[in-house]
């Protein structure tokens, strides 16, 4: 069998050691895992890459643990905005949505567009008015609450921060997921589905849905998935920038993702990190934050699942 | 004084001679010089790239000719949803809008999102809000009717077809607008602005307001603005990859744009054309359909104004 590999992330940002409990650390790695082992089986039975991502941030969306779909942080509304996107590398087909509220997984949503409509990107009641159409799963509003992110909200809005998930009021923020893979056809596919930050105003739109920002897949190159604040990620078009620098520079994976996250993000002043996989099974995972809630699996090889640096 | 200039774009598509009177050319070559003579105007008096697009790219907003702010097409629900955007080529800053509507200016309110707001991309009724605060000019919808967009409209309802703003049922259509600009401290900037495709459903967002697709600036590089069918922009992140390919492959502005049109945006299906300057002054204009509305002038040069191909 074609090598096969599957990453995914749960945000990145400043994840301290001291700052999180033996319990949320269990619970973050528990589900990262289960996210995993869906996405990596579903490869193993020859699934699409395409459907091995979306089957990998359904579990971590249906968590209430990471902001994406039942986790997504309040607006400054007190609402649910969600983004998402995903896109695969053969034919370079994507699907995004943006500004969408009530739907149980953006990233099937997005999933819809690619495959079901015309267009690669939709957004608001007509993106919604899509999912109807579709037979989308919808939640009413209060799937979407949770008393911990009900708290971080209101914090936010005392203080009238407009608060990345992943910056530190409280200490156990787990951000934006998403998940890249390779599959045994050798296609590779990539996603990404974020609740956005907490307390955001006026409509605000980070990379996750933007393709070649915050998502981007090339069977040419590779498959990338960021997370971090947002506006540097639109700015540097991070996430086809690593596969320029592959396709146009030569790197390498490792190499183009290093130069990407440490150097070229640095120089704006970005934070966060990405996750990537390459059309041999190779993976990165690159951060210049505290921490990224990561895991991956490649052929034959062992789980790996981690939150801080190593 | 250092070398300066501006080019601008009124949309891409099927132009033929044959089936454009000579009022109709006349009158879109008008405002297209007018656009031009403004935004160099500016340059001239040592205003920014920014101020220059933003400049050229309000007179074309203004005219009811163009596919962008009065001249906005309808959507399937008889209404007009607008996206802009606009990127300097210095600190790589941004700023983008989309599915907003009664906006008079939507590039000026891409620019205050890029000025004024903590973020990079508003959409919806969020970003609404955003320009009331920021004293935006609002107009009623009558100020967006035309009669040419509305039957344009009731034939689209009609054959149920989503149709792009420069696709033949009638043949004077014409398109998203945009302008580059290279200014007196060497900066450059891109703007672009549009009412998107006739008969548009389920909030479709194009290009134009995504950053790396339709408009990109680096000061390092090249300022491009796109017009075309957005999807295929999109799935290309058209305008970054002719910065990378100057950046990554030494390629010039000529080249690179001549590589992304002919050859890459080709490979997967795409048609329109971009405009695009580069540090030195040197202005391209590429398009892979029968033409282009646009126009440039650099500095000691005329101007020049040209609808089909060369």
């Amino acid at each position: 069998m074609n090598k096969i590999a599957i990453a995914i992330h749960g945000g990145a940002g400043t994840i301290l050691k001291s700052s999180i409990t033996d319990e949320q650390e269990t619970a973050c790695k528990k589900t990262l895992q289960k996210a995993l082992r869906v996405g990596y089986a579903a490869l193993e039975k020859k699934k699409t890459a395409v459907e091995a991502v979306e089957l990998a941030i359904i579990e971590l969306e249906n968590s209430p643990l990471f902001n994406a779909g039942k986790g997504s942080v309040f607006t400054n509304m007190g609402t649910h905005e969600m983004d998402a996107s995903i896109m695969e590398g053969k034919e370079l087909n994507a699907g995004t949505i943006t500004l969408v509220h009530n739907i149980k997984n953006p990233i099937s949503l997005a999933k819809l567009v690619m495959e079901e409509s015309e267009h690669v990107m939709l957004g608001g009641e007509g993106a919604m008015e899509f999912a109807k159409r579709m037979g989308c799963n919808f939640e009413e509003s209060s799937y979407f609450y949770d008393e911990y992110r009900y708290q971080q909200w209101l914090e936010a809005k005392e203080s009238n921060v407009v608060q990345l998930d992943h910056t530190t009021i409280k200490n156990n923020k787990i951000g934006t997921t998403g998940a890249v893979a390779l599959d045994v056809f050798g296609d590779l596919a990539a996603g990404t589905s974020t609740g956005g930050i907490t307390n955001k105003k006026f409509g605000r739109i980070g990379d996750s849905p933007i393709i070649g920002s915050g998502t981007y897949a090339n069977n040419l190159t590779c498959a990338i998935s960021c997370t971090g604040t947002g506006e540097f990620f639109i700015r540097g078009v991070v996430a086809y920038d690593v596969s320029c620098l592959m396709e146009y520079k030569n790197l390498s994976l490792i190499e183009a993702c290093h130069e990407v996250m440490h150097h070229r993000l640095v120089k704006i002043g970005g934070d966060g990190g990405l996750i990537g996989v390459d059309p041999n099974g190779n993976v990165a995972m690159s951060f210049n934050t505290e921490g990224m809630y990561r895991a991956y699996k490649q052929s034959d090889k062992s789980e790996v699942i981690a939150i801080y640096k190593e």
